[in-house]
């Protein structure tokens, strides 16, 4: 059994861009190596195999983050990279409860290496067709993001016309699936970032895929919603958020998941400047966090995977970007979220 | 009778701060005449003598209104500039329904002379001890935009601690009182604009008020609001709004009304760059309008009212800036808006 473990610790906060290659007083992660405890009864040891790459991860490691502002304690330097992955139990303080060689989710963070308390471990049962890395997106954190965003937070129905943004990343090609096929809204709208993209949204059952990187852009969102629309399930603020407003209509409900515009964007985050529109339409902002709807994991995951049995809902290869990576490289395939380059869910297959 | 009527019109829009002086392609009114019609069996001719000056007006004529994003159609060049007003009634095609002599509340526009449908108009029946200007203000639509704000938007209780910013202006000094008084939240805060506003605002029954106009203002905001709050009714927008994103406790509620930081401001507005407060606080953001409220209207005013004769809000000449002022001087006495240098409700008295 190892005594220690490789981790990527956070070296210093970034203020925009995380910054990958420099000297201890720039650099923003550091590979190091730290002891490990030997488990207790309550423990176990874990081999982390694949990593799940989320854009909160970089409001995790934000500059000013004030402790009691964020919804789980920022990361301090010095620290262990947080990052949730499917593990590998090596070694178990309680084998009855959790057995060495099962696999669990656990919040393992960039380490090859952990101990974890067994309550803090969700043992993943594979599923039969599915691939394991699922239980990172759409059968984990992700899915269950897309399914209260839509539903508990601005409740979604036949009537509602929606529009998803981010809606070829994780979080966004559940929502399309979820509105359109679970809950049968009118119409769904994905606004993604390249063609290509465009054409996937649609193929998971968006009415229509809008490409934010076009220079039509506007123009394009503004055919696409000729009625405006009474939901917007918002994972990137910034100017799609901003524009945005002016396509709800009145009393629309807006989910407010994730401000990707601004996360690497410190020194001069995007500001929304449509604010009135929030007024004169009467629009409603709700932002929210999966852990509240925690309590309802399980039987939520249970409406997800039957909808998959059922063939209501795609989860398969195209719903994520895997990409196999030696431990050395956990930070470039993590930024790669923020390039952009990934279609679904971006995960790190540790080889 | 009169057959004509000076009248303030709309001759371009503004794109910042309204222009009250220069040729025909920049002034933004201009003082006309025009003829008046003979009220018809439905009608009355109004001579306008108390005006409400009111932020919401700027909106009204803003450059890039898009009719069915706005809460009323906005006013297009060459029309008479929109206002409620004081008016009384000279000449009326149905004195049965509305006598001759009688005061009532129309949108009279910046018109010194007006024939309105009687149907649009709301008799005023005076209170002893009440100025009548107050059934434009405390008694009026910023008395209902207050209560409804307060109570239907956001549902203050006792149980919560309330910001509230423009706090010395005709909507604030209200939500204080009203907050404090009527509904017994825990705690109120003001924001205003000077030392002087912020005592007449605690006297009001702010348990404290704060000067954003300070340099210390986002200190002496913190140390007012030490256990961060469950509500925030925002008159302003701007950087006030953006910093008190900051301060709302987890699932804060923030009614929205007004937006004054950016109504004079649109080539280059205050964007909001805190947004991820609302997400990881899991805030909900409401716009609206008094109008949505108005079928309560009646109702709403007896409470008010009655609130006023038991003692429990102060409705009295502090609770307003009464300007005379010639008709010729109603751009310039309404643009004090902007310039904060009213207390209460800001009207004009035609002289």
């Amino acid at each position: 059994m190892p005594s220690e473990t490789r981790q990527w610790i956070l070296n210093k906060k970034p203020v925009d861009l995380p910054i990958l290659t420099g000297d201890d007083e720039t650099v923003t992660f550091k590979l190091t190596t730290a002891p490990l405890p030997k488990p207790t009864a309550s423990q176990v040891l874990l081999k982390a195999f694949w990593l799940s790459n989320d854009p909160a991860q970089r409001t995790w490691i934000a500059r000013d983050a004030v402790p009691g502002r964020m919804y789980m304690p920022p990361i301090s330097e010095g620290s262990p990279m947080g990052a949730h992955a499917l593990s590998e139990v090596l070694e178990s303080g309680d084998p009855a409860r959790l057995p060495v060689g099962s696999v669990v989710l656990a919040k393992s963070d960039w380490c090859e290496f952990s101990v974890q308390e067994i309550t803090a471990c969700q043992p993943i049962t594979p599923l039969p067709g599915v691939r394991l890395s699922h239980f990172l997106g759409a059968f984990g954190f992700t899915g269950l993001t897309a399914y209260y965003g839509i539903t508990e937070v601005v409740n979604a129905t036949a009537e509602d016309t929606v529009v998803v943004s981010g809606a070829a990343g994780a979080t966004g090609s559940m929502v399309v699936q979820i509105a359109k096929k679970l809950l049968g809204c009118k119409r769904v709208i994905g606004i993604a970032g390249s063609e290509e993209k465009c054409r996937w949204v649609e193929k998971l059952g968006a009415d229509v895929c809008v490409n934010y990187r076009a220079p039509t852009f506007e123009q394009d969102l503004i055919r696409a919603t000729p009625d405006f629309v009474e939901v917007y399930y918002d994972n990137v603020g910034g100017n799609i958020l901003d524009f945005m407003l002016t396509r709800m209509k009145r009393h629309g409900r807006i989910a407010a998941c994730g401000t990707i515009a601004n996360y690497n964007n410190h020194s001069n985050p995007i500001g929304l400047k449509n604010f009135f529109e929030v007024i004169s339409n009467r629009i409603h902002i709700h932002g929210f966090i999966v852990l509240d709807y925690i309590h309802k994991a399980a039987e939520t995951m249970g409406v997800l995977v039957q909808a998959w049995q059922d063939g209501k809902i795609i989860v398969d290869d195209s719903l994520e970007t895997v990409v196999e990576a030696k431990f050395e490289e956990i930070p470039q395939v993590w930024m790669k979220l923020f390039e952009g380059s990934n279609t679904g869910k971006l995960t790190t297959k540790l080889i």
